[in-house]
């Protein structure tokens, strides 16, 4: 399997760089405190968008040739990639096809169409998603981008990794949350080549373990009712993150949606910043004893920062 | 009357540096977009205790003999100058006695509490508060630090513009929220002085208009019976930030509370960052036609970030 490597990351750096934010990393006293390690928080919640998907599809879209380019590109998401999609295409003057399922929040729906997408809905099916984009790949000869099984999106999503590298050195742990494995997998090419001694640990909620259970099994897991809070973190991997995942990866570590509440109400409360729970997940990870980490200088990607702010996850009074 | 110059503000800055942050600076093409201006947020959600108003309390504390400080500091307050007070008291290794009235929120009382200070409950209402913080000042020797009629106070708050301004030049205005007006004053301070074509502009709840009203009076117009979802602007103005504001203020713009919770959301969901609404209220002054900013380069001081995220002013589904 041709898999991206540093360089294909370096040069994904270098394409998406006057389109993106180079997001800063951020700290909080307190949180240190509380978990006793030293965790330095790569702030993808910033980006555009509102998450790291902006990095893949970007670099997926300015990678196309002239002659594909025209034609527009074309994928399936009711999440952040279907808005990252929508912009980057933007971005390239072209057009972006995004297949919804029918039963897409209002708010989603909103946010791809202020992109300027044509949105094509569906049933709520997997098998109905994939056989709608089949129908739109040829009647319109747009470019399928995958949301994470991707070289280009791949070699895109290791730039956060590569800038949180060159800002914090000697980091002992960088953490991810995992769902596809596309930032998971660009963050372990990333560290595998420029941090060897960095060991990358991933966060999967416990209602979704399909890729937990794949490492164990050696083989995709696929992820079958998954049932969880982290609505970005319900996919099964790809045959190309599974590849990186399997080779290169310290632990994977389950959280329960209790941790994961727990995880991001400190953050929204001490850091005053918005993430979104398939973000949160990673500081949970230091709240159970599932690992010890003490000590330790922890490298955090807060993946996203998209919520709704009407359903909240802790009781309202 | 002996009002703080800049260079009063200038001193607190290089007094107050080895123990505050300096905040970022941060932008949102999004909200530059809707509202037709271009907006440089100073994140004072991000300071210590999460509000400007530890920049003020630490210059008050800092600035106080060896004599003074070893009995320690009080104030009354249930509000985020408590918290200030009490962490900048820690970090001079003195007491803070804080008169707090006994329907404080159970939230409010931990954080204080958090960061070591004696609480001394009263009945919640002014006499109430004035009377037992006189007792506490007379059985301990404390030194009463006001929350914002001190010299050493508006000069810690000035230190906020101070850094916008070397990070920002030539903006048209500086917006800032004015409760007693502690923030305002400093702001002023420091802009009349070193970038005197800038306007400062104040924002005030509808329902605790008493700095505009003191404004149009020419004389301290006491706030009485406020109403406003802004709980960090409810007090009437001192006798020195009054007299800072007549003489250098642009403009006071009153917001709606509805107005106030529409730029609120807005922020929390475009630049992933929460803010309280006292906060808010700035960005509120763009919405509304009582002031045309169009085209303008506008700095907003973001006065802090301490929300109870269990009670928020949106509906939740």
């Amino acid at each position: 399997m041709f898999l991206p490597s540093i360089q294909d990351v370096r040069k994904a750096a270098e394409r998406i760089k006057p389109y993106i934010h180079r997001t800063p990393v951020l700290s909080s006293k307190s949180i240190n405190q509380l978990v006793g390690a030293d965790i330095y928080f790569k702030c993808e919640n910033f980006q555009k968008v509102g998450a790291f998907k902006y990095r893949g599809a970007t670099n997926a879209v300015q990678s196309l040739s002239k002659e594909k380019i025209i034609k527009g590109v074309a994928t399936h998401s009711s999440g952040n990639h279907a808005q990252a999609l929508a912009l980057a295409a933007k971005m390239r003057n072209t057009k972006a096809y995004i297949v919804m399922p029918s039963n897409s929040s209002k708010v989603k729906v909103e946010a791809v169409k202020g992109y300027g997408a044509e949105i094509i809905f569906c049933e709520p099916t997997l098998e109905a998603r994939e056989s709608t984009l089949e129908d739109v790949v040829k009647k319109t000869g747009a470019t399928f981008i995958h949301p994470y099984n991707n070289f280009n999106v791949i070699s895109g999503q290791g730039t956060s990794a590569l800038e949180l590298i060159s800002d914090v050195s000697n980091l002992d742990y960088i953490i991810t949350p995992v769902g596809g494995g596309g930032l998971l997998s660009g963050t372990l090419t990333t560290t595998s080549a420029l941090s060897p001694s960095t060991k990358v640990i991933a966060a999967e909620p416990e209602g979704a373990d399909d890729a937990y259970r794949s490492l164990i099994e050696n083989r995709i897991v696929p992820s079958v009712n998954p049932k969880t809070i982290c609505d970005g973190l319900l996919t099964s991997l790809g045959e190309m993150t599974f590849e990186i995942i399997r080779k290169n990866i310290y632990k994977i570590i389950t959280v329960s949606d209790e941790t994961v509440i727990r995880a991001m109400r400190l953050i929204w409360e001490r850091m005053k910043i918005i993430v979104e729970p398939s973000s949160a997940i990673t500081l949970g990870i230091l709240f159970d004893n599932k690992i010890d980490l003490k000590g330790s200088k922890i490298g955090i990607i807060l993946s996203g920062g998209n919520v709704d702010l009407e359903k909240l996850p802790w009781k309202i009074k």
